[in-house]
């Protein structure tokens, strides 16, 4: 941690701030410039933060050296973590298709939305039965008749299942239904959620905030950590800029810098990034180009009926080509796409 | 709502959109440009909404020309209004002052900030019981030890109170002590905690999302009104730019803005759209200057000491001046700084 | 200057750092954190620049800790500056009201629209001659005619002259007119523009770029400084944000931000900022009470037959407001209106 | 074009925008809502943009549906176009490596730099000899010496020149030496250079403004286009967000985009939306595979001596991997790596 003094900071201000210091157990470093002077610290920066250096007289901007958060950093854990979802695998050496519709319907529709994920290549069902919506009077989900019917796809299918919880008090609930435990973009902050799901014992999903900075959502993936739950899959999903060409942007740069500041497995959502169909086939490409440990794509067997995201669900007409781009691009990577364990 | 199909949308393109909209019981009209032709929807917005007509071949967009918020609308309520908090007021004939600590810590610095607060001319007191960090190594708040400290300086010194609810779970436990619920930033879209405070029962004053958009500002509050409460209040506090100088930038015009669509009271935070302490007075005065309702300030008796955003908490030395414009300012808008009520 | 070393940086990586620092004649101070190094520098910046230290192996980061900028910051030069435009103050004692058409159309507009100005206590005269426009099919500006029209219009109502150059060579034939000149947002990063300005021996006044940050708006002043020039005032006019709602967000705060920062005079466009002419009044008021040095306005004699920007153009009906704003608010800021100098 | 009504517009407001419409040769077709009326315009769309109607009494948005630009627009033109630098093809066929310094700095620098271009595959040399740089006191650029530099190497390669102008006086100098004309990301509304080089008779490059829109990008190749060069390659650089982990934000979903909106190739520029070498070839990937035209890399001998952006620099280390990717990437998009032509 770095103090910078203002430039008309006193003698009185720096020794106040060595002296400061030197009460929290540290060790202050005084180097003086023309105009300024900086004052380093060692010592522990979680007492420091306790001390609001930066409200002290004199003390112009404070500089932190150090990343804020411990267990989900690749600085203590050098090698990239695999997450594995009853079997399946998400992680440095392949490529992981999720796929499925936006939200459960019918069970005849998610069946044949698993169907098609399957046909293309994917090894979980994605699909939602709690749906945060930003109007009131959409529709907001199917709640535990959903997580039914995803249960009985699951059984059908054989693909084990990533649903959201949006409520921390839900998280029992959607966690003995589900394989994987989603948090949306909305509850990138949702601190009471966060916490629920790092003590649910199931894998966690967790897409960034529309507007989250990197640090934050990972911070957000400390919350889960900071309860024991490590098997975290973090999510790029586009974030709000002044481009209105596309729902969101995808800040496809995210995936290698979240890579070397973090272990935690990487995937891409092209489908909620874009907001546009057309759009999900060359993101999905770009996305493994770039490293992504996986995506998750909207697929509905009929979207002009969908009551959720309809535009921009993937077709039928679509899953060759995007079959095609899961066989051929991971090899690119020297990857595999993800299967299946035998077995399951 | 207006279809504006694709340049290449064919005869049965159209046709198709004509029909499914009779089938939903509205009426379109069919206007031919030069290149392209748009199709202007008549009837129930909500049903039209429900049919997908994004996804319809040959439509290239849908543009909505009604509100998606009715209850908060200004539409149909042209009157300003106000909402009373324990008999004070907030709203278009008056500028209300709500001012104390970030956070609870103790009993003493509670005190003595709401006495810092009345003294500037504050009638509401505001201060934190459950905190929402950033990091979980971060102080979270005194719960509800917090919130008996905020009964206890009620009873000594009259003001009533306003405090944030993190958890749609706390709401019944925050308001039973609370005069006003607050509903944060980060909470903005996490619509389970804003349907509890809607069936609470108490006034709410709920902030802007850190990157939400005014339309979803507004939406937030219909969840609130949605489950009967019309009782809130919305506040301005600084939105995520790529501006770093300030820790949000303040949009200021949203304050007229929103006073157009909607008939909410709307006051602002100067205190933490900046961030910093040698903002705090002239943001206010810009607040009360274009027509905000109120203001919300963070004071503390010893920022050097506060847990919690210690920089930019106003000290003794800022409420002369906090206190001056509280008298001179409201007039020059023909408005009365907000009062107790005689008796309470 | 402080050098942040990566984790993983070894001795000699911080030994090359202190031996290259040496060789540019400055001092390197190396402390030693539990996980991490950092190195503070002391001497010639702009040296250290020169040395490319972030390219170095071992090193995660460089932090400035001075002013990049110089003749126009308030480091060395703390009394704000007042700008003299024709005899007429920009500068702390005074709140100046410059107003007029957005472009000049024909002389009967013009001269309407600065009888308007001057009705509302404008002693500044603005219009364009030369307009830069997103579309090249849209209206350009009359060019030399629209100069010799504001010439004329000068000398019928005693108004100086505000105009916008877009071009660096067209710098001589603005300023053989003009008595200040505008460089505009589009402009902010043109720098043989922002030179030829600051060689033109007129006052310029500094539009802040759409998405130009405080520090660059500041550097591009910076440019015209450097050529002897520093008869600059800054203009806040809105910046570019995912909010719709404004054509850009007045960023209110960079006001006072600014003043700390810098010794020039700062003012604000609430015309350009909001794009809307119910958001003009409250967005002036806000300015004035922020601690602005003044405003630009649109105002237009009828603005629906306006060739640019007529729907943010203030109105007849408008200019009784306006001008008992300017009466009243700069008494409360301990400022006068700035007047024409007696005899001009 | 549709012009939405107030909810209070009255039945004179509609009958004046009727009127006014017919007065400028158009026809409006009036639908009547609940709760608002819409006016649909058919005709020409420049006329009805001179009339102002955002501006009538009643009118609440005017909602424009077709495109205004033209000439670059692939409405009229669905083919996508080919464009040729000295016979190296830039378009749907082909994937075009870009590669050389940021900027000119010495000869051998520079023939260094097109040797490592080379052997990772580049067919066009880049090179700045005039920079524009945010400060004025860093280095701007070796000037017509630095042009003189590129024509040596271009004779001692073969590798025709890219190179940028940032002043429309010094568009005829430049385009003496280059055989591509680079207009650069601050210079994207400086409206007299791009008329400037949409006369000089030579290809150009236009990189995205640093907070474009996509529709402001492609109004400033029509301002080229309308010059009568129609050889316009777009290059996405990355755009302003508030996330700071990264010096601009790639906007990848922007080429996919583009791509369908206009007929004019597509680049990415990996080096310079990134600012950091660790994701130049990861981003060069993602580019490839989203349906990039080509790439424009930084490459330098000696980056620790760059005299601008070398920490973003590929160095030789990194040339085989670069090569790897021009071999393998563009085969899986069926296109082929762009090669100089024979006898070139």
């Amino acid at each position: 941690m770095v103090i910078v003094m203002a430039p008309g900071a006193t003698q009185d201000d720096i020794e106040s701030v060595v002296l400061l210091v030197a009460s929290a157990g540290g060790e202050a470093f005084v180097s003086r410039g023309v105009s300024r002077t900086i004052i380093g610290l060692i010592g522990d920066v979680e007492q420091f933060a306790a001390l609001n250096l930066r409200g002290l007289p004199g003390v112009a901007d404070v500089v932190r050296v150090s990343t804020p958060y411990k267990l989900v950093s690749r600085d203590n854990h050098p090698e990239r973590s695999t997450v594995t979802v009853r079997g399946v695998p998400i992680g440095p050496d392949t490529v992981t298709l999720i796929a499925g519709p936006c939200a459960v319907e019918t069970p005849m529709q998610t069946l044949e939305a698993a169907e098609m994920a399957k046909t293309a290549g994917a090894t979980l069902l994605r699909g939602g039965a709690f749906k945060p919506r930003t109007s009131p009077y959409a529709f907001q989900g199917l709640g535990e008749k959903g997580l039914r019917i995803l249960a009985d796809v699951r059984e059908q299918t054989g693909l084990p299942i990533v649903t959201e919880v949006v409520d921390a008090h839900d998280v029992a609930l959607v966690a003995s239904y589900a394989d994987m435990l989603q948090v949306g973009t909305r509850n990138a902050q949702n601190f009471a959620l966060l916490q629920a799901v790092g003590a649910a014992g199931k894998p966690v999903m967790l897409k960034r905030g529309m507007t989250a900075t990197i640090e934050e959502w990972l911070m957000a993936a400390e919350y889960i950590a900071q309860r024991g739950n490590l098997d975290i899959v973090l999510c790029e999903r586009g974030i709000r800029t002044y481009e209105t060409a596309t729902r969101n942007t995808l800040d496809i740069s995210a995936v290698p810098v979240v890579q070397r500041m973090s272990h935690l497995p990487v995937i891409v959502d092209p489908s909620h990034s874009g907001g546009r169909r057309d759009l999900v086939l060359p993101l999905t490409r770009s996305a493994i180009a770039v490293g992504a440990d996986g995506v998750i794509i909207d697929v509905h067997p009929h979207p002009e009926e969908a009551l959720c995201d309809g535009p921009q669900a993937l077709v039928d007409g679509d899953l060759d080509e995007l079959a095609m781009i899961m066989q051929e691009f991971p090899k690119l990577m020297s990857r595999t796409l993800a299967t299946t364990p035998p077995g399951a």
